[in-house]
């Protein structure tokens, strides 16, 4: 089952009102097109979920044995998040296996991606391997239009994206942390979602709304970034109201967010779990070295990248079969709740 | 003056005692030719100062507004390690502003960097950069034979290596730790170097003792390597020897394994610079931002990678005037010494 490879391009040339060559141009990254009819190209690829059929893509490209990595980020971000690191350092490791070259796309800072998607049409790679937090962005629509084979780790977000992603159960994972916090005693939580433009920040939220909704409970809710900065703004936005006990539970969405948080704690004499129970994603190397040592939903960035290199190479040898991998959330439970 | 132009295919192949075919074929990165001769053209490249010139480049490539930076080290090091993390996101500002677009090329886990090389030589770059604390290693050597332009950040290491490299004046930066150590009244100073096989931790050495060694002071040395956990293993090694007296001041060669040893002393109850003062090497965020803040030399990774960047576009343009840079070290005294 490819359901996907059943768009042509025709299709989408009709469904974006352009003609047949202006949508070819497109998605191989002519940045001669206009801006206009550049966006409605990406927009009817992204609803149609067109994935280029593998005779279109060996016209376009020979195999040249390797493979980009694409992080929708600023590169500040890229550099200093621990499961966006610890995802390419895995990719790396299962492409170096195949002895395939991995090279990682800078984007362009304007945030576009016109730039990028060109040189991933140029017939430099094989394939690509996206990673993101699942971001709106024009980036990732971009990217996803490109005549080659893409795999996403993180479900893209248009309504008909490709099958071809590998994700976490986010909203598992936001059930899970809520289902912690209440048997460890916690009644009035908060969270602490990444950039609510992102699926994965807006699943965890709703994963763990759900279940404390059907207790009755409303959590408090402070909009972080998936970085350090907004971790501990938020955490300092919550102290007061940990020590007035109007909080007593915080589910941080990812490490990074967790950790500065506990430190805005730590400074102001707060102690987890005593004074608040805290709940994280992304177990990462970081979160079992915290003190306290932290109870976090595993975002399994091995198992992740394998997936992904595994579905790369099935798509190039025609083997794959047109399903997604949603992988099963985990709770690490350790002492910080 | 091109001096390193002058050196020919056909030099080389004499020099490795190979034909002219054999040393083509190993300046293209192909994988065909045995590792004997592979080594003895890549000694000769490196030895002879071998760089291919434009006509040569013209036939290999043509321009695709495409730049390789590559860091032959561990995926896990580049990704941990402040200043390269910090160089890299300077030349992709660098290469954005000039709409170039920037790829980051992984290296093989194995290390002889074989597959990187030829990846560089197959038409998808149109030059690099090599960023590394100049270790010693056959990746490094692969890539000084790519017939492509590379610049290096870090001088390289073979004797007669080409002179398109820019760095930090890593003497004067052990100079100017020592004469710091000094100044401040330490008499029993103690240096945490890199790995010594890398020439940035050797020249750091070499400045330090230098001016050590003129008012008859021959310090203490642990060898480290660039990395936290061997800062935090040096640390741990020198606190008894700061309890006894014995240190009364450390140079460490870089912020991340400052940074590290200075969390050891803390746990230790060691304060800084009351037991022992601290100079630092690299002057990142993290350096100023630490308690107390680091004194520390300048590694200007902003200035580093424009020179780099500055320096593969004049070769590009061929307006190169064929001079390394050097940077001049410069110390930022804070609290810590």
């Amino acid at each position: 089952m490819r359901p996907s490879d059943r768009v042509t391009l025709e299709d989408v040339a009709r469904a974006a009102g352009v003609s047949r060559a202006t949508a070819s141009r497109v998605v191989r990254g002519d940045t001669g097109v206009t801006a206009k009819k550049t966006k409605a190209v990406q927009a009817a690829v992204a609803s149609l979920g067109y994935i280029p059929n593998s005779a279109a893509r060996a016209l376009v490209s020979r195999r040249t044995g390797t493979v980009a990595v694409v992080i929708p980020e600023p590169d500040q971000m890229i550099f200093s998040d621990p499961f966006l690191t610890q995802t390419v350092q895995e990719i790396s490791r299962d492409l170096d296996e195949a002895d395939i070259q991995l090279v990682m796309v800078f984007g362009d800072q304007s945030g576009h991606g016109r730039r990028a998607a060109k040189y991933l049409c140029n017939g430099s790679v094989d394939g690509a391997i996206v990673i993101s937090h699942h971001r709106f962005s024009g980036q990732v629509e971009a990217i996803m239009s490109v005549q080659i084979p893409v795999v996403f780790i993180g479900r893209p977000v248009a309504q008909a994206s490709p099958n071809s992603w590998v994700d976490l159960d986010n909203v598992s994972a936001g059930r899970l942390a809520a289902e912690r916090l209440l048997e460890c005693g916690a009644r009035r939580p908060a969270i602490i979602t990444g950039s609510l433009d992102m699926v994965a920040a807006h699943d965890r939220l709703r994963g763990f709304r759900e279940v404390l909704g059907r207790v009755g409970i409303d959590p408090v809710l402070l909009e972080g970034a998936f970085t350090a900065e907004s971790g501990r703004a938020a955490g300092e936005a919550l102290a007061p109201r940990i020590e007035s006990g109007e909080i007593d539970g915080v589910f941080a969405s990812s490490d990074l967010m967790a950790l500065a948080a506990l430190e805005a704690w730590r400074d102001r004499g707060l102690r987890v779990p005593d004074d608040v129970r805290l709940v994280s994603c992304d177990n990462g190397p970081e979160a079992a070295a915290a003190n306290p040592p932290l109870t976090s939903v595993d975002n399994p960035t091995d198992i992740l990248g394998r997936a992904a290199t595994d579905m790369l190479r099935a798509i190039l040898d025609e083997t794959w079969d047109g399903q997604p991998v949603l992988v099963p959330a985990r709770l690490l439970v350790r002492q910080s709740c």
